[in-house]
């Protein structure tokens, strides 16, 4: 590996993603330096992180006292700062939006983690990439897969196959979903993620956004990406070229390995403590057809990704708040898709938006879908 | 793709990877043209491969009566013509051998199927192909799998997993090996093939003699390339990285994508007659581990492949005649084994050898082989 250390900012290292990206930076001392670090609202961690890393920069969601050495920074300033080669934007929701750009706007690479950020602004974000020449690399097995598939080729790709674990009730009667607890959808049966992105995995709206993000990032319209159903979670996704030949990328189902081939990116480094596939225990892949019927939240994002223009932001606004009532046992499980559904079709749609009015439109849904139960309830 | 046409000279024009590369050829008939023809025992074929093709040299292993604009050639001299881009090696056994070498030194391009060029004269090839920065590409699923898997990459390889249908006898008793009939051999699972590369996949001969290929190709230690039992045959073969990511090439069984890439390379090209896989109906990819005990030719080859020298050339022209003996049905099934063993036991390696001492162990292995079964009867 190139002898330079690469100076990171990370948003969101309190998150799960957050934390296991400190991880790979603890597995390689000597290959990078925090510059900052913007904390959410885990702050007890975040001073463990602080003090552990020596950010020269920090954020917190909630107040806090940090050392004297450490400048409290917003997102804004810890992207910007001229040492930061790469940002890790590993924030969920809206939050990472503007500080991403920001970030590309100042030359920085960009490691990407926040699904939202390409759903809600896919064309303003890659635009300023390409026009900065700035690297945006995925931290999502999926199109990390994807990313890694296409390494050397020269795109002439026929489709991309997203594989989807089904989440927790796919292998279920239809019936099971109005009954659902929440700590049921919490159990994932592959990957340990974050709460909101363990919810969107039993919706399956979770492989809508990443379709939406995947047509985004790879530039292949969303007719050209298929999903299937992969329940080991072993073949991350694959990418069939237009002569027919098709490449696949597998790992054990851990998130480090996405985290590090972003960090390391274009080197692949050695790390022994990641789990390697042994495929004679592994015994058996298997693929099934996606049940849409079962899971509409699927369709309602393929759907909100085809329209374009505003329509991903309030679907993704108006999941944020279906999950987030869910999770506060105010909703039952179907009725997240219902919200989301009732929400995006009530939206005139913008096309071609500017930065202000995805936001607005991002603000509208959180209301629409906030009073959608306020007037049931 | 480049408006270039490749120029194209073929060896084994008339055996199934060489019927195989002419379809491709046939498939893009602005992309290619024929220069020379090479075919083997079937005249009739290679009469109308070049009534068809129209090459301007051809060489035929028995007697032919050319059209008066062919020029009756031999295979260096076909190899050689200076219009000639790239030479598709798709013959069998030791014969390829001195042709490729004198297109690697013209600074041709190969497209090589011949397996024994490589297991015989690895290092001479590879040192060669070197030296005159020759793309050196391969022509069998499982190495152009691994070239795919590779591509884009800087070599950082933990290990290579070769996957292996198995053969026909693969999940049967060990007993039923001694009652095996050349019918039963010739009757392989996925794959259409020639005879002896089919009776090569049923001892598992096969996968040895690509792993010694793969160490060359790849430059990777024996010890690094890992063999598993997939029956599907539909992922090829796969690379492990040092960071413990995996890729993999899939595709429908079927030659001609290897064949294609080989000759189009480094571009894809559209070719809607290759068939594409279904995931949802492919339903399962399974693995198994290997069972060496009762497929003692694999353990053979590996070993042979270690010992390097002038070992693996005895060890493929032991098995070339031991399986021609098979098909002649003069020896039983496990008697392949056993020759090969035998003939490998008997040899005293010479370490770097040059052509005509590799020439000379594999003609002293032809004789023993032979003999032991004369001194038998």
């Amino acid at each position: 590996m190139s002898k330079r250390i690469k100076k990171l900012a990370i948003l969101g290292s309190t998150g799960s993603i957050g934390q296991q990206v400190l991880d790979i930076v603890r597995d390689f001392p000597d290959k990078f330096r925090i510059i900052g670090l913007a904390g959410g609202k885990n702050t007890s961690l975040l001073i463990e992180q602080i003090s552990q890393f020596k950010p020269e920069l920090a954020y917190s969601y909630d107040k806090l006292n940090l050392p004297d050495n450490v400048k409290l920074s917003s997102m804004e300033e810890i992207v910007t700062h001229p040492e930061v080669d790469m940002v890790v934007v590993a924030t969920s929701g809206k939050v990472g939006l503007t500080p991403t750009l920001a970030a590309i706007r100042s030359g920085k690479k960009i490691a990407l983690a926040n699904k939202e950020v390409l759903v809600m602004a896919g064309e303003i974000i890659m635009t300023e990439a390409k026009l900065r020449e700035t690297q945006l690399l995925p931290i999502d097995s999926e199109h990390s897969a994807i990313y890694q598939c296409l390494r050397g080729e020269a795109g002439e790709v026929a489709r991309l196959i997203l594989t989807a674990s089904g989440g927790p009730f796919y292998h279920h009667p239809p019936e099971i979903l109005t009954k659902v607890k929440v700590d049921d959808a919490l159990q994932h049966p592959t990957w340990k993620m974050g709460k909101k992105v363990t919810i969107d995995s039993a919706t399956l709206m979770n492989k809508g956004l990443e379709a939406i993000e995947a047509s985004w990032l790879f530039s292949i319209p969303l007719n050209k990406i298929e999903i299937v159903i992969h329940p080991q979670s072993v073949i991350h996704s694959l990418v069939e070229f237009v002569d027919g030949s098709t490449k696949a990328q597998l790992s054990m189902p851990d998130m480090r390995f996405a985290i590090q081939y972003a960090l390391t990116y274009p080197e692949r480094l050695a790390n022994r403590r990641l789990p390697r596939i042994n495929f004679a225990q592994l015994n058996s892949l298997t693929f099934e057809t996606m049940n849409y019927s079962m899971f509409p939240c699927l369709q309602l994002a393929l759907d909100a990704g085809k329209k374009g223009g505003t329509y991903p932001a309030v679907l993704s606004a108006a999941d944020e708040i279906a999950v987030q009532l869910f999770l506060e046992q105010r909703i039952d499980f179907p009725q997240i898709a219902e919200i989301i559904d009732k929400t995006v079709s009530a939206h005139h749609g913008i096309g071609n938006p500017t930065i202000d009015e995805i936001l607005a439109a991002d603000k509208w849904a959180r209301d629409k879908a906030s009073n959608l139960v306020k007037v049931n309830s």
